[in-house]
């Protein structure tokens, strides 16, 4: 592999999703598909599966949470600093049926310091609009490729 | 069963609870346990395996929120009105390790009209706090059981 | 003033603009200036005066939440409908100084049903980010003007 | 004035609010009364004035933002560490009308390292719930008296 510092900006972003991917059993597990990642910006994919469904026969609030927590993680993981999340609020705008296609995208909002903030839109494969999510982010001082 | 209109406060809740979990595929599937009903609040366990794991090889936190969302959501439907979640907040503290036993207890902040707030506590095994969850409700004008 | 049934949308998110500036004393009291209206949006500016210093010497955030909240509540009731705050949340960037001139800029992220997301950017006069808020609004059945 | 290191926790927290109040323009602009303070708690009062109006014809949801963010301020602020708001939320329950006496009573729910959450409620002379406020705080590494 390339070493980090002759890395573009978008090679760096591709590299640290593929590490951060190959041990992310939690997104592996639920079949979520990567479909784009550039600096600061992640697009994830998943199908509702019957085992998502809570109590109102819709997907669990907690399965769209998590996938638009996980484009959220991808994005504000793209620059080779391990970055946590620490606050994040979702509002639900129509519920996710099981058998729907959900994509969440992240962009970047603010990145200052050691804080970030990332926006996720969750769409069905109508491109209806599922939920917002609003994620605060704060970096360490470890990185996800040697420097 | 007993007519909802002879039962009690607490066997409401009760019968509430067992009607959403009855149902509840993605609860049960986490192999998530009702600890406790009462009306207003709820108390949910569950334990991280290795497949709720993310990339940076703690409990991806989504899971966390869906521990923390189920919690909610039984609290807020006791009162056999069907509620759903309209925008909730989770604060992550510390991070949760596979094997953890996590337990989410929520309780009842204010119910107004047809909106209420409910705050989840995020607790280990050892009652370290993990995370604190904030969610916002509205009721629909559906009962879980007949009136 | 031509009624409302003839209005273009420019002209009716102006109209409402205007009812509710001539009775809103609290963003004319801090002597906010509203600098641009248009269905969805809203930019309003104001400078940080002294007496909105708190005890840390920047501008107090309740202030600069204001001013957002003020963006967000002209931007929301653009449409004729008396439109309210449910739930504001707000991110602190950087601090705003005594002497800044903050603009808040909001646009319409979703409006669905009686339910709307608004976000709201804080400048000051260098183009610096100072906060992002997020507005969840609600309409209610009465309008500003009559119809 | 008695060396901090020879204070309890309660003078601690009393000089502290000594320190922030007398610099703190906005509060005592805004009329402000500090009620109450112990380590991680706050309660301060303001009676709502005409010109907190907004084109409603309620008290602003700023005015109430801004008195609920100085009692968070205020319960944040009692260590003797400088400490500022992070990322705040708020809900309003029932408008606040002009000539109410509001109360924000601010208590601590989590301070893990330099991170601090902290629940406001807002009543009204009544004690009517006005509107529910949660703050994020982060400690910075100055003190409020020499040490």
């Amino acid at each position: 592999m390339k070493p980090v510092a002759k890395m573009s900006a978008q090679e760096l972003a591709e590299a640290c999703a593929r590490v951060m991917w190959s041990t992310d059993d939690a997104s592996q597990g639920l079949d979520m598909m990567l479909d784009y990642i550039t600096p600061g910006e992640a697009r994830i994919s998943m199908t509702v599966t019957a085992h998502m469904a809570n109590g109102h026969g819709n997907c669990h609030g907690g399965y769209i949470f998590t996938l638009a927590d996980s484009a959220f993680a991808f994005a504000c993981n793209t620059y080779n600093q391990i970055t946590v999340a620490q606050h994040c609020g979702i509002t639900y705008l129509i519920p996710g049926r099981v058998g729907d296609r959900l994509t969440a995208t992240a962009h970047e909002v603010s990145r200052q310091g050691r804080s970030g903030i990332y926006d996720v839109r969750v769409t069905n494969q109508n491109g209806d609009r599922v939920a917002e999510f609003r994620g605060h982010s704060r970096t360490t001082k470890d990185t996800h490729l040697p420097v």
